[in-house]
């Protein structure tokens, strides 16, 4: 049989957005601005879902590496803005644990707190923290569904040593969960277990 | 900033050792021996975790896409075999739903029963059944975390009307979690949260 390879690029407007060499945001806030930038963006370039993500240094607030939800474009599931800001910047630093030892610690944001799925790959990534702008509950408002994601989610991330900032900039966050809603953009893990 | 692009390809060895144009495995006993087979290569041949994963005509039994563990030898923490799997098949239907209309039912078989990030992806992929050979326990058995699982997963697959079969061939199964355990290969997820 054949398998064919799958490759994982940003769209192009990505990479003109960010043109700088280099880009430090130090505060949360800052950090959250930029990704629910990047969350608009990408409903507006038409390149996928109202989710964007961030990898910072978290105590220089420098960006390693972002993310935007590409699952329609890409004919991807997996492909939420976390996963994709998460192999970006392990890719980047060669590694697949992006806590492992000598490395700074690294902080993920999200433009909304994360799935079932993402929050998985958060506690294998290897980030320190995360930071999260919408509530799960404000894209369930718009559809989408969050999955098999334990209630205690914040706790349990912050037992493995993950912290965790909720509701930075929560508004603006939502601002584009609703403008995707009302451009009647694809809600694309809708199905919820329909057959 | 330049952000590089990522390319998803399974090992060499795959295609040679799935050399056929195509494969039918008609019962899960069948499926499930395809994947523990595939996780035993994988740490055979140096590839990767001891897990595979692959994508069936739940109906027919025809395979559709495999995949197994590369997070080492990718650096990166989210190839994990079931991801691999749903990747691959989404890529050669061209589309993130395999359970959109027009589709045969797919179901995805796991050498061992998926962490919380596979679980997450599961319920994203469209596939309407999930076998399952080890224990998520055998897994913990020999050192791997299993993550932020709620532990009513499988209730809660089904209610989604994703069907859910354990212990399918599990003694196999978790011979090759020993088998990798005892030739001492590296846990990439079992820091647990430690600074």
């Amino acid at each position: 049989m054949r398998f064919p390879e799958m490759i994982l690029r940003l769209p192009d407007w990505v990479e003109r957005f960010l043109s700088e060499r280099e880009y430090v945001f130090a505060t949360v806030q800052e950090r959250m601005r930029l990704v629910i930038e990047l969350s608009r963006l990408n409903i507006e370039n038409g390149t996928g879902g109202p989710f964007g993500a961030a990898i910072f240094e978290q105590k220089s607030g420098r960006l390693l590496a972002v993310g935007v939800n590409m699952v329609v474009s890409s004919n991807c599931s997996v492909v939420h803005a976390e996963i994709v800001s998460i192999a970006i910047a392990q890719h980047i630093l060669g590694h697949y644990d992006l806590g492992s030892k000598g490395m700074p610690a690294y902080e993920l944001a999200a433009s909304t707190e994360p799935c079932a799925m993402c929050l998985g790959a958060i506690t294998w990534s290897g980030v320190r923290g995360l930071v999260c702008g919408g509530r799960d509950q404000d894209a369930r408002d718009v559809g989408f569904d969050e999955g098999l994601k334990p209630s205690n989610w914040v706790r349990l991330l912050e037992q493995r040593n993950i912290s965790v900032s909720r509701d930075i900039l929560r508004n603006e966050a939502k601002a584009v969960l609703l403008q995707y809603h009302e451009q009647g953009g694809p809600v694309y893990n809708g199905r919820q277990g329909s057959i």
